[in-house]
């Protein structure tokens, strides 16, 4: 869809990517035209979500920093907390509610700006500002004489948390429905627009450029904190991010085989030493868009010959997995083929004998490969409808962990990222296994405790035949160890 | 206060300072010994606090960064979640009590430690593990037999908000007290110790050192946030400081009269032009200890004279109050200082007339300087302790802003900065009001509309006979001029 240059747009600042707020009364659109062919949503239904609200840290004045809640920013963009919006569902007319705004607020936060700015500044058909007692409301919704209000009530299937519902002052003189709106919307943010594809692209840009980065500066004798600085400073800098999409994962050495390592209790603070491999998993996001990407490589440039067996492995895996993303493939299978891959390599290096499907059928695969294969992306990480109605989660080991088990379609947005890992707890229960003991050399296997692990991970775009690649990074064994080699341009 | 090498302590990675654990152990002491000097606290009693607990942003599984609740940290320095903390009054024995971790943490975490582990790690007394039934605390803490449990209920005076009272399944079995703990814990908190003093100074330094950078390397047509960006890389880069005591301010021209700039609905996102002033209000926080620090100073590095004359006034207000900054001395007092240097400065350019005494008794002071002079800072950047019982706020407009009204004592640390700000809203204010337009040059004040402002903000610490500054920077517009004027030398 082209976009005029006068069309209104989101920015930040004269040189991050421009987005069309046409992104989201396209969203609108395909919300309203989805819900009107539901039989059970009544003429006159108008949809109602609640903006983020802005939080103080504890019993503090500290403001968290706001960013805004998911569905909201899919339907309407507005980058302030403390909103209501609301659509009507035959016209796709588009009101928010803003905070009316105490007059000290000018002295304070800025401007205090009339609807008529907001109108604008968001594209939107109705701006209207609420007191405390959410009059303004209840009024402007009464006025529209909704047959019912549709309220966004639903479990998100990575966190197991449900949505909260829209609520105001009043909201019970409404008739209201909380069983339709989130499996539509969730399933319509499934299916990326081409406007929505663009900031992924964007985002996924500005993280790889980062990555970039970080391979040419890092070196022996770094903490793992210094590769995150500067990936940080890459994306904010370079690209206008101002906020990764989660925390980064700064993992060398053996801290490679912790899957979400750097949070509090497990810091990015250690010594990168000469020898380790790194495992970065970081990823910005822009305007709510979300980049996940992370790299693998020795820190000093140079693979050792074990580094590259696992290394290869993941590498084969992912490419393969690529090679099989499109249309028509169901995510389980991928899964599966990634770790027939692992396996298949593990075997000819030695560590692992017998027939690579018996390993499967023995879970082996998830010893090495313990989390899923990749998730949905979009405006989460761990983006949503990755378990609608009717399908399951498998239970099998390894598969278990997959955030979605869905066929694909064009417009999803997935990660790919197999993993091969050396985690103590999972080694030692695979040499107790009666199972899946017998296809391991031990020798050989144990001269990969403390190895740490190898992650690998991509986002791409489902096409019809294929799948489109965000990230595009010095990926092989050679082009790794020539990047690194080179001296710094800049 | 010496600490023998061997002493356990803090340090993020092998880079960034090491801080005492014994800076815990003193605090427990500190607490201890004024709890039993209360004669309301029967002997066995036991203090209980809750640490901060893990959030999910909205319904998703996006964990928020977590920082530790600011009186959990002071009396513990744990650095996870969902723990809890207890102290004996009688003999300070210290018991840590954390999650008991689900086995599949080793694969996603890290390893899962024993016990002892964790009693290394915070030099406390007893560490112990308990499930989500809490038997486990009301087990041991039974084992004590309390007479009562001493638990954190008060009211912060920044925010209005309420502290949450640490809370477990079978408290009820105890007798518990919700009034005493919070007045004894703030006031220790206002006093900080040597070992807190060190934090405090390294944080600050490392702040000072980043808004150095930043004035080497901003030049006209950058963005506010590039300069928001440089600031926080050296700060985790260099100083090992991974996130901000606040959001940054990244002002520049008229932004800088927008006191809270740099929020979601006002982000620092505009081009700095040449001949802007910008005004850098960032700081670091290092071990959940916070700086502070606000630089003022034209991009291109080259004051105007008009920049020169708000700049000196508002640097002479920031001398005059440090010179002024001692115990015995009260705030309120430097304060009105402050609004003095500001305004005699403002009618020695010909902007105001009349007696600079009237001029305050008509509070036109405020209109230039409508925040509060400065605040305790320490665990919280605006640090608790600032309205004790028997301290009230005053009315006065500006002095109504101010955050402490105390008389300030050896051991507190205090932000001091002076602003002078040309805000629309207040301008109009003083021009329309029959009490303070009279003070006013009209073409001279109407020359400063869209200047922005001026602020000048340092931490120090209070002494017997003067204060430490604990924030050092070129800060005279010669230093200014100069520093800016070298080239950069990495
Ligand atoms: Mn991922
Ligand atoms: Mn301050």
């Amino acid at each position: 869809m082209a976009v005029s240059v006068n069309s209104p747009y989101f920015s930040y600042g004269p040189f991050a990517k421009r987005v069309p707020l046409a992104l989201h009364e396209t969203n609108r659109q395909r919300l309203c035209e989805h819900l009107r062919s539901l039989p059970d949503v009544p003429e006159g239904a108008i949809v109602v979500l609640k903006s983020g609200e802005t939080t103080l840290r504890h019993s503090t004045d500290h403001e968290i920093y706001f960013r805004q809640e998911s569905y909201f920013h899919w339907l309407f963009g507005v980058l302030e907390p403390d909103c209501w919006g609301a659509v009507q569902v035959d016209t796709g007319n588009s009101i928010v509610f803003m905070p009316d705004l105490p007059p000290d607020y000018a002295v304070w936060m800025g401007t205090i700006h009339p609807p008529e700015h907001f109108k604008d500044k968001y594209d939107v058909s109705e701006v209207h500002f609420t007191k405390e007692n959410h009059l303004k409301i209840v009024q402007v919704l009464m006025g529209k004489s909704p047959s019912v209000l549709l309220l966004l009530r639903g479990l998100n299937t990575d966190s197991d948390s449900w949505t909260i519902p829209a609520d105001f002052k009043g909201i019970n003189q409404f008739e209201l429905d909380y069983d339709h709106l989130f499996h539509v919307i969730t399933e319509l943010r499934v299916f990326k627009t081409d406007m929505e594809l663009e900031v992924l692209r964007y985002a996924t840009q500005v993280s790889c450029d980062a990555h970039k980065k970080v391979m040419k500066k890092i070196k022996p004798g770094m903490v793992q904190y210094q590769g995150e600085s500067m990936f940080c400073h890459s994306c904010h800098f370079d690209g206008g991010c101002k906020i990764t999409a989660y925390d980064c994962i700064g993992a060398s050495g053996e801290n490679c085989a912790t899957l979400h390592y750097g949070h509090a209790g497990n810091p990015n603070d250690k010594l990168i030493k000469d020898g380790d491999m790194c495992l970065f998993d970081m990823g910005c996001e822009y305007y709510c868009y979300a980049s996940d990407v992370t790299s693998s490589f020795p820190v000093n440039g140079k693979f050792t010959d074990d580094q590259k067996i696992v290394y290869n492995a993941v590498l084969d895996a992912n490419l393969q997995v690529q090679a099989n993303t499109k249309a028509g493939v169901c995510w389980v299978d991928n899964h599966r083929l990634a770790e027939h891959v692992i396996l298949t390599h593990l075997k000819q290096a030695g560590m692992l004998k017998g027939d690579v499907d018996d390993m499967m059928r023995a879970h082996l695969g998830a010893i090495f490969l313990p989390h899923g294969l990749g998730h949905f992306i979009g405006i989460d990480t761990h983006d949503v409808g990755g378990y609608p109605p009717g399908v399951d989660r498998p239970v099998e080991p390894g598969l278990s962990s997959l955030r979605t088990a869905r066929v694909l379609q064009p417009g999803m947005a997935i990660t790919v990222e197999p993993g091969c890992y050396f985690i103590d707890i999972l080694m030692d229960q695979a040499l107790e296994s009666e199972e899946q003991s017998p296809f391991i050399e031990r020798a050989v296997f144990g001269r990969f405790r403390n190895f740490g692990g190898v992650r690998i991970e991509d986002d791409v775009i489902v096409q019809e035949h294929g799948c489109e690649l965000l990230s595009v990074l010095p990926r092989t064994v050679n082009e790794i160890e020539v990047f690194m080699g080179q001296k710094d341009g800049n």
